[in-house]
């Protein structure tokens, strides 16, 4: 076995119907991951599933580590960027565990960003009626968001995250000095599901973001630990109480409605944390023009999001967006539906937390960007 | 709303993790479903999912009462065939929910045999990461196994089932005079599954199996209702206790690691229940030679199972089979494992319900054959 450095670690436990599960939160915990599968994991075979940029960097080390550690791993790799998270790569994923003999007794491990951890959350999910995975997000992102809470899922021609299942995960390992390899622009769009956090729940932790930009763009130790930390607890609160999204889980989706849509009307050209930070702003200013938001939270987030980003994006064509917004989950009758802040910190509780607006309210608001 | 007829009715509850879910079983039922629908399921739309030969005999009238009853029900077919079991089928027919701009208040019902409620169910269980099913069987394969119990999939070119998830149905309707319009080859290899019940479970029922098989087969309303309703009991009884398939519920899985993986080596040209009699059989001798076996107890099977289907069929290449066993999904570090009887009505516990055997004594019991 290898020796484990002891880091110091916190640990965010997540409640879930499949039995509550550690997030471990630490610098350093990538190298101790052989001993950590063993010590978390009941199984005899691991599939390490990673892009082809994170393969290089920290996957096939992982695979290395283990192999030496006596454990039985394999590397699956898939080409890097949105566009692998499709039924397509999926389907080839699956079959490569099943050509190396992979059983019921496999477990994945999915290291990377958001769409590795969706992806190989899917299929750990699916693969003979599931298996477990294991988390080990690399990016802001996946830190702070997708690798907590289960949701795992594939994007389709309709949209962004149609298809997929609730999969809770076994272990979630969250080592924050993985950020450091990152391109600063992937930090940026990351961090935005950090104000997102602050904006829905804790108007102290939004300030210290507002406050702390710099520091989390440059991967300071402290500061990505803390941001990590403090987001993956909110979104345990969250998760814990309401695990399907029946309602209150969909709170996380704030800005995320018109996100979600500008981004599938830009074939995802546009990256998933700038859509959902104009998402933000926009949805602010729908909540604003209802009398249901703050005056001003527009504006703050605006300011927030644009010196986080260096500039918000815009809607080159906000007609393009439109037939995108119907078919977001939240739909119901095929009528979009949104989270509304009441003010940062806070969300309005709505009819089951969102509220069902006019598309010309989107559409007007879009205009105006 | 359509005037329900009300048959005699007999209600089976299933546990679940989900919660728990009735089974329905009576004559007339199918007319009574738009009225069952509205009672069971809190869903605003219904996607009604049969395949062709279904969707004349019972589907197409099924959307029909349904919009008479003011219910928003959509047809969606696929071709007929255990090909239809595929990642490509599942994934358009969830396009063609989404082309129809349903959302996550949307419900899937299954009207068929084992390859719709399989697939189907896999539909809803990854529809916007699950929506409800409503299980329709109308063949015995469906009504007495395939239907109960969550298991929902695809089949890929490594085997059957090999890709899925459970998600257990909000309700099933099964009415037995549907029976009535299936080939007579379809009936008994249906009921192929209900030997099996008895074979693991109950003497008594598979004694009077043995003895009815001529009213079975001619779907005799007496005794159709009682098969349904007896396999229906029983299988609840075990996925009440084993859901998620941890180690008692594999006791189902008697006669189909051999028979899943003599269907595979034919390419699917070999039926479902024609493979699992085959696999009965071979585990059962199997199960003899290693002395686990009552003697005789294969014997009465072949018996039994040639009368039931005309005649047994038989592995033409036992070296083509070899390699599907290992891709079970009950096998373990690649190795196979067997559900083996004591004697009829009764499972040996093995290890955690399996015992693993080598593939020899497999190719020695199916080169006998």
């Amino acid at each position: 076995m290898t020796r484990a450095a002891t880091p110091p670690t916190r640990t965010v436990r997540v409640g879930s119907g499949a039995g509550a599960y550690p997030v471990l939160i630490g610098d350093g915990l990538f190298e101790a991951l052989p001993a950590l599968l063993t010590r978390h994991v009941g199984a005899a075979r691991f599939a390490v599933i990673a892009d082809d940029n994170v393969a290089p960097l920290h996957a096939g080390r992982l695979v290395e580590r283990c192999a030496a550690a006596g454990i039985d791993a394999a590397l699956l790799t898939f080409p890097a960027g949105e566009a692998s998270k499709s039924r397509e790569r999926w389907g080839e994923l699956t079959d490569a565990m099943l050509d190396r003999g992979m059983g019921r007794d496999a477990c994945v491990v999915a290291v990377g960003g958001g769409v590795t951890t969706d992806l190989g959350g899917f299929v750990a999910a699916t693969f003979m009626r599931g298996v477990p995975v294991v988390q080990v997000p690399t990016s802001y992102l996946a830190m702070i968001d997708a690798s907590v809470g289960g949701k795992t899922g594939v994007d389709v021609r309709h949209g962004k995250n149609l298809v997929g299942a609730f999969h809770a995960p076994a272990l979630v390992v969250a080592d924050p000095t993985l950020l450091s390899t990152l391109p600063d622009a992937e930090r940026a769009g990351g961090l935005v599901e950090a104000f997102k956090h602050g904006a829905i729940l804790d108007a102290p932790y939004f300030d210290r973001l507002e406050t702390g930009v710099a520091e989390l763009l440059g991967a300071h130790p402290a500061a990505a630990r803390e941001a990590v930390h403090r987001s993956v607890e909110l979104k345990a609160s969250v998760v814990a109480e309401d695990e399907r999204e029946a309602a209150y889980r969909q709170i996380l989706n704030f800005g995320h409605t018109v996100g979600h849509a500008v981004e599938a009307a830009s074939a995802y050209r546009l990256g998933h944390g700038r859509a959902v930070a104009l998402g933000m702003v926009v949805e602010a200013e729908m909540g604003e023009e209802i009398g249901v938001t703050e005056p001003g939270t527009a504006d703050r987030l605006r300011a927030a999001l644009s010196r986080l980003l260096g500039a918000l994006p815009t809607a080159s064509d906000p007609e393009a967006v439109r037939p995108y917004l119907g078919a977001d989950k939240k739909a119901r009758g095929g009528r979009a539906r949104y989270v509304l802040l009441r003010r940062i910190g806070r969300v309005d509780p709505g009819s089951g937390w969102t509220h069902e607006l006019p598309d010309e309210l989107v559409m007007a608001a879009l205009r105006r960007l």
